[in-house]
């Protein structure tokens, strides 16, 4: 009978990958760090380096003011279009890449809400990212509304592992609630929302709603038309590879595209950017959510990371996706929980039905930070999550068995040495 | 007598430049391109591209994410500093770096008019440069305040060739005015407002003063504090020689700091970032100004711009860039004014006041964008502003005399030909 915990077994899923070969594409200068935090920051594409660098010396450098013209205007919405189309579902002209996501959270938030004037309340979630929960709560504090939590109120309360349903928001939606803000995948337990069902709930109650797919996008296939989504935003340096502080998206259901405002009406978002006309008129379609001037080399790496994913297929993404946590979620059970061969009280505070997970899984002990700090010495990297998280990000482009398997041994060893 | 038109005054002016071989740190394939439109797009210093490279290769993909805590976290305040003391005036702590100008005016102006409010009207000038003017009508329609325009109304008028005043801003003043948002360097004429005066003005009635400065920092030594400033905000593409779209940068009097609200509450500017903590709460001083992510290839790429200001000293780049401007219209005055050798009625539409210009001078013609067109297929490259302005930009730290007597002889001889 096989061994599942014996490193050979970790081996043979890796040999037997069809995703291993795209670890050869990214740039890892020490191939014995075990990074499990692909969910944070992304690895560096091999394509990266040359793409940025011509873009500096051949377009900057050379072509000066003129690159402009000879691509760049285009680039926030050619770029929007292949992320949108090979990780969104979305159509063509759908999806822009701008700003960050707490700038795209605002805006969005905010035309959302002027598409449902009446209304004024926001549902959000307590456990939502941080910058997702401030801008609800901000936005509808200068609107004279409020924010409709879900989730345990009280701080100290121990964080949902479960998905977010349809049932849990249809029993916070009223009829004043304009809007819905929710992750699809959540960031602490990786648990995936209802998305469809949710959509649907908001819709029947008349509200709108916006899915921050950051923590989704790039390791879980999203058909957002499909879900009948209205608005989302995300981030592109994590499963998208685009890298530290890598510009965001947003995307628009085509319904919204005549309607919606942007609340920071940018230059770059009017219908006619050199017209310097004297009234603003926003651009046809998403376009109209840029608001000043775009990097030209990060889009350039967004490009790169989005294309890597395209080759890869997002399906087999997802394939890869589950096997990987599937396996960590085992060598857990075996080595980590109280009811494992070593019994060491760590909890996973991730769904257990793999299916309702996305690409990373969050294990509970009281010494998270300090573990955390250790395995770093130890060249183990996954990342700490306030208060006893501690998260294992698994890229599927760029993770392999061998790391969760040396990873989870890690953690293993560490918290032995420990007790 | 020496001939000042002829192009062997313009080498010699080169010759005796003390900053010409800062030249040399700028990657310039093409030397024969005259490049007059460093006020849109500064040329890219040749440290940029290993700076960025070593960002990729040795923080991104080799230290992956605990380069956040092995550097990057500070560094919006830390280029917001080199940049505020080196080009702005400012003490430490007063200037951050991050996001683009239009998200930044929209950030600062909110948080002006909650510094007064009970007042809701916004002074602008009607020729300002767009994002500016959308950003404040917005605004205040939201507030239910309003815009009140210096300048003229009439879209088809002239535009105004002489620097704001005190006491034209002083003229709309009344005890409504919660902010003046104006540019310290105007885009089209190049000249610079009465900055100190209207600073006064303005809070003599009780408002706050904005100083978009993109037109101006790198170019026009600025004194905020000096001349008692409230915020400040500018791009760092055009004379700071960040890149296209490189991040752009806030700077708040210190008195503002304990009050000032970001409306766009991010992550990043919250007190205790990794704290996920429930509710927000600023971080101390203009770093709450943060949003999300900050892109760390883009703020090497600024640094290094900052620091060639930095080691050229402002008043240097002042000095030349005042030598720059006088030759460019003392060309203008022999060649392309109608009252010049060749009589070609082209207008000067900046100040004839060395003093009151910044490093750019419009030149008025019916047909300026043709004009423009051509000189790019002759490799004369100068701006186009709607509706008949040919915009000659003089970076200080790159521009050559040869190159404004080139091409201002270019201008001469197309014009010329079309006669």
């Amino acid at each position: 009978m096989t061994d599942t915990a014996a490193r050979s077994y970790a081996e043979a899923l890796d040999e037997a990958d069809p995703l291993a070969p795209f670890r050869s594409r990214f740039e890892i200068p020490d191939d014995s760090v075990v990074y499990l935090d692909g969910n944070s920051l992304g690895r560096m594409p091999s394509e990266t380096a040359p793409r940025v660098a011509a873009v500096l010396h051949e377009q900057w450098a050379d072509r000066l003011i003129r690159s402009w013209d000879e691509g760049w205007m285009d680039l926030p919405l050619e770029v929007g279009d292949r992320l949108g189309t090979t990780l969104l579902g979305a159509g063509p002209g759908e999806t822009v890449v701008c700003d960050n996501v707490t700038v795209n959270v605002f805006k969005v938030l905010e035309a959302a809400l002027d598409l449902r004037p009446d209304r004024s309340t926001v549902v959000a979630h307590k456990g939502e990212f941080p910058t997702d929960r401030y801008v609800a709560a901000e936005v509808t504090r200068r609107r004279g509304g409020s924010v409709r939590w879900l989730g345990p109120l009280d701080p100290a309360a121990p964080l949902p592992i479960d998905p977010v349903t349809a049932m849990q928001v249809a029993g916070a939606l009223h009829d004043d609630v304009a809007v819905v803000l929710l992750s699809a995948v959540d960031y602490r337990s990786g648990a995936i929302a209802e998305l469809a069902g949710i959509t649907q709930a908001a819709h029947d109650a008349g509200a709108l709603v916006v899915w921050d797919c950051s923590h989704a996008i790039g390791s879980v296939p999203l058909d957002l038309p499909g879900i009948g989504a209205d608005f989302a935003i995300g981030c592109s340096y994590k499963y998208v590879n685009g890298g530290p502080g890598a510009p965001a998206w947003i995307w628009a259901a085509p319904e919204h595209h005549g309607a919606m405002r942007n609340p920071v009406p940018g230059w770059m978002g009017h219908s006619d950017v050199f017209a310097m006309s004297p009234d603003y008129s926003p651009a046809v379609g998403v376009r109209r959510f840029m608001t000043g001037t775009p990097s030209a080399t990060a889009l350039a790496a967004v490009d790169v990371g989005v294309g890597l994913l395209a080759e890869a297929g997002m399906a087999a993404v997802r394939t890869k996706s589950l096997a990987l946590t599937t396996y960590a979620v085992d060598l857990y059970d075996r080595w980590l929980a109280g009811t494992g061969e070593t019994g060491l009280a760590v909890t996973l505070a991730s769904p257990r039905d793999a299916a309702l997970r996305g690409a990373h899984i969050t294990l509970g002990h009281p010494d998270a930070l300090a573990v955390t700090q250790a395995l770093a010495d130890r060249g183990v990297i996954p990342d700490f999550r306030h208060p006893d998280g501690i998260r294992v990000g698994l890229a599927p482009l760029t993770t392999r068995f061998t790391d969760v398997h040396d990873g989870l041994l890690a953690i293993r060893t560490l918290l032995e040495a420990l007790r």
